[in-house]
């Protein structure tokens, strides 16, 4: 269980975000499950401090000093499409885990977008990456300072709400308090590695995802009934079958009839069964209240800059390399860049869908900003291509020859229980359908993530480039890292 | 969160239960996160008490003071079959819910059938019937009395463990001390009424039953690799398709490849989709770990009395009538004696699968003694007649004309998200190719019923006949029932 406590309001701006010279400051006062709003002419200050007598573990932490003269300013841009039955005010997206890798980049391209944004993070993958001795690539300033600094280089206000939403009493209040017309869901334990290390951080992945996106299904239920759930799962639900994969439906005639049934699922970790455990949840949910959502069933997302973190080194999204949280193509960047073999798991053949951070923001906004109709349970294959592990290899050895860094390549013993050779051919129309526009791996996009981990390699700890973690080894034992 | 306490020993003998005329006591002292076995020629005596620092909610009476003499006639019956590797000594069966319904018609049967068995309960369903102001038509008695009064009468013991599986340290103990070679798991909250009450109830059933499983495999992985799990699902998982429902895989034919796939899930209730969760969870852990399991995706059970449960009236089993806790065919029956109308939820035209408790046990039974391989994950559809509602109604109607009760029907709006009019057709013949041989429902046996019916109508309280959980009224705000 993570104990998370802000008390302090770190709305100092940071030297290179040049808005105030002066920090500002506030102080916060902790209350036990109650909630104070003050709006002023000339300031919008908010507390909201809640602290669940079931788990113990959040402090809700909601602070914005910041003038309100931006909201003059903050129309939507010519971008924004709005639902037909509110043309006056711009949507109110609630981004849950939006101070992660893609939730940062996501909040940000939705505020950019003209969207009313505000964050829910309980923080708990920064508390991650100091119990396991890992850190980004990149780094990263507080999440408070994220949001001044973005506040002060473009205007627009996000909103922060700290707590975790397995904490509904919690999740109530910012609920009541944001009123959104969209949620955002990346608020959930997201490594397939960090759910195999032990059996508690199996049962804390299952528990955290599972619970908390019930609490969400009952929050929208209860408080938003319109509010579209956008929900991010990943391709990794279906495995490798050796069909083609449909986009979370398919029809099948059997014995002389026919249906449209859920696709059969395949997940090969604790982490991919937990969002297979969501998808059936939200299902039902659909069904049974007339939930409106979209299951985002993502590849593997590569790449670190979108329009927005670019903007600003204090924007900087984090960039994970390690064995539990880094994923394969940012991974062979980083191992390139530090001389350091990449790291092919068994045969290679493993071929998965994958995407640039750039899309992943671009396809939540084209979810959001056309939303599934009440009851209906959409499914869209979040991907633009797919490669297999080797084929990445080689690219990046080619990618390396270009700067003149001799890259590598190590078959290491498969830690995980998965096929090495396979077919593989996933369907991933719907998005394109509702406009989206690729950023297909390029030898140019390739150049710049190895010059970016180039960049950055003096912060790389070779010792977290291995992978550490089996899926057939995982036992009872609470696993700690050596110091 | 249930807080069960259990420091005395209720070790006296009933008196309908003749074996001893004097009461036996024992003292049972509490030890935090210990145990201690002792073993004598002439009595076999155990004590463990777990109390988890996490859920603090159990604790662990394990006291059997019976005397040993049993053992030497204790030998396998000619019904018992053993595995080739254990062709010395019977199989040991940790039998987990063995107090509910289903789990103490099956704990005699496998005690009777010569196997060595164990019970495992936190008896948190007892406390459901306090909590919700439920009781069982039939008068039970505690555990422990049911127990004791088992070995007066045919001298077989079954150990018992009370204590929650979401506690991992009492699972690992009670694995470690009773060394089994199979698991039955029952232990789930199994009410699909009770999991729609309200969120904190939905929440509770998803986290205990997904949790608890999970806790299952870890402790079979770590203590006990051969073990063969035997795990309750339920028909509920399939939903109602429009095509034939296979056991558990079906081949597809897609774009001219085929593969055999998991049978797509359609569950609609929390609790159904717990058990959808537990069988990917399961599939998962055979495929990484080698776990042998069988899932048994069991139909609506009816009936109370089996071989064993009707030796005594202390071995009487429970049977619920309520609309949380009572199934179809019985909570007519009841309603029947006691002249209300047979409530018939919507339409009436929802087909399922049933079958007699007699066919659980024996079903079980087949599943130990022809267990999965290792890596194996079996499913089996358990139950062995399929009838629509209004079908049901009419043969109790029926039934009632003979005993001259004027049966009469009513159709209640449905309380639950459901095609009440829908094709249905579900295979279920792996069971009968290991050797079931069914008790088809009859006159005969729908006579007995409405008679045992009869019998205790004195305790039937009208009030919980109707039903009482709606699937769309659900909401965040705890439910109490008025007094």
């Amino acid at each position: 269980m993570a104990h998370l406590l802000s008390t302090s309001c770190p709305l100092k701006v940071a030297s290179g975000c040049k808005l105030n010279s002066k920090p500002l400051s506030c102080d916060l006062v902790a209350f036990r499950t109650s909630s104070l709003s003050l709006q002023t002419s000339k300031s919008r200050f908010r507390m909201l401090v809640s602290n669940s007598e079931r788990s113990k573990r959040n402090y809700t932490t909601h602070a914005t000093t910041l003038p309100t003269s931006w909201q003059a300013s903050n129309e939507p841009d010519t971008n924004f499409r709005q639902s037909s039955s509110e043309h006056s005010k711009p949507k109110r997206v609630l981004v849950i885990g939006g101070d992660g890798y893609c939730g940062w980049a996501t909040a940000l391209h939705l505020s950019n977008k003209g969207y009313e944004v505000a964050i829910v993070d309980s923080l708990v993958r920064r508390l991650f990456d100091h119990q396991l001795g890992l850190d980004s690539l990149t780094p990263i300033t507080s999440i408070h300072n994220r949001i001044r600094c973005w506040k002060s280089l473009t205007g627009k206000t996000i909103e922060l709400y700290i707590g975790d939403v397995c904490d509904f009493e919690f999740l109530s209040e910012t609920f009541k308090s944001f009123e959104p017309n969209a949620v955002v869901h990346f608020g959930e334990q997201r490594s397939a590695p960090f759910s195999m290390i032990d059996r508690s951080r199996a049962v804390f992945t299952q528990n955290n995802n599972v619970i908390g996106t019930l609490n969400v299904l009952f929050a929208i239920k209860e408080f938003s009934e319109d509010c579209h759930l956008v929900k991010l799962g990943t391709m990794g639900e279906y495995g490798t079958p050796n069909i083609d994969i449909e986009e979370g439906y398919i029809s099948i005639t059997h014995n002389g009839r026919t249906d449209t049934l859920p696709y059969p699922k395949q997940a090969s970790s604790f982490y991919h069964l937990s969002k297979v455990h969501d998808s059936n949840n939200i299902a039902f949910t659909c069904k049974a209240w007339g939930i409106r959502a979209t299951d985002l069933n993502q590849g593997v997302v590569y790449g670190v800059r979108t329009d927005e973190t670019e903007m600003h080194e204090e924007l900087y999204n984090r960039f994970d390399y390690d064995g539990i949280f880094g994923t394969a193509l940012n991974r062979f960047c980083v191992q390139a860049a530090v001389g350091h073999p990449l790291t092919v798991y068994g045969k290679g053949g493993q071929t998965r869908g994958y995407l640039d951070i750039r899309d992943t923001v671009q396809c939540v906004e084209l979810a959001i900003a056309n939303p599934a109709n009440p009851g209906e349970f959409r499914v869209f294959n979040q991907f633009t291509e797919q490669f297999s592990v080797n084929e990445l290899a080689a690219l990046v050895t080619k990618a390396g020859e270009k700067v003149g860094i001799d890259v590598q390549t190590m078959s290491v013993p498969n830690p995980r229980v998965e096929a090495e050779e396979h077919y593989y051919n996933a369907k991933h129309t719907k998005l394109i359908e509702l406009g989206l526009k690729p950023h297909l791996l390029s030898d140019s996009l390739l150049d710049s993530l190895l010059n970016f981990a180039i960049q950055f390699k003096d912060r790389v700890d070779i010792k977290q480039i291995m992978p550490s973690v089996s899926w057939r080894k995982i036992g009872v034992k609470t696993r700690t890292v050596a110091a």
